[in-house]
């Protein structure tokens, strides 16, 4: 990826229901903050309150440009339903030339909104 | 992330029935190594003895300390049914601050125990 | 992961149907191009035409070397559907020795080939 060209990453957060999830990625898209979204069926283990959970909920995957992390978890938190969300970012290396130039017309937002 | 707080990381291992994924998210969680475990079904393609398998399996995620990964890959060996199984690790390149908190607490051992 | 020994990614793409899914893991194995594929059934949001698409897919995960990236992003493009698919690559940053080692076999193809 040139240096004028925005790097982008993957950005991950989980919810327990499918409703959620949807809402989630409408958000994001609706704001050019994200290029696309996949939603994938998991369950969840983690102690809460000294109890192992193990729940079914689903994985929101969004592909954003890294510069936009911020606001996007910003809008990650605005449309979910818990209080301390997982929101995790990991940096993507290289990809398809085609591909991260869709991805930066979909994310395109004057200097101004960014 | 700040320098003091903890990095953190995604890692990911594959094992082929849910109840052994189960035994896996459940030892990492009661060992502090991981705090939170996701477990995504899936299907996966490899050669095995010159023929092309394609065989259904569970993908098992742990958000873990970047410091602890050799700790977590000899949990997963330990509680794993495959001789070698895939043990890959992602590093996160940021998070909601809330919930690297969250997760940091969740990870805490005292220090003799890392 | 010492200098001497591949470096190795994950490489992700997307497609509409777990046909084309399977399509693309075969290719990647008989070219020896990934040490294994998962798939992952999702469903996917974004934007076309002018339009909020949510569409089942299935997401394409390969495990590879970094060295192959260009190879293996061209046999995904050879055996995909889509005109411009996602195609992006993070990098593992550590793994089992032993995983790494199969994987490193299972990837092994002399100079020329590369």
């Amino acid at each position: 990826m040139s240096a004028k060209e925005p790097k982008f990453c993957v950005v991950q957060t989980t919810i327990d229901d499918e409703a959620g999830a949807e809402r989630i990625a409408r958000a994001l898209l609706a704001a050019k903050l994200a290029a696309c979204i996949q939603i994938f069926p998991i369950r969840s283990f983690y102690q809460w309150n000294g109890e192992t959970r193990a729940d079914p909920e689903f994985l929101v995957q969004a592909k954003a440009r890294t510069e936009d992390f911020q606001a996007l978890a910003a809008a990650i938190r605005a449309a979910h339903s818990y209080e301390v969300p997982e929101i995790l970012r990991l940096d993507v290396s290289a990809g398809d030339p085609a591909y991260l130039d869709w991805a930066a017309r979909a994310t395109a937002r004057d200097a101004a909104a960014r």
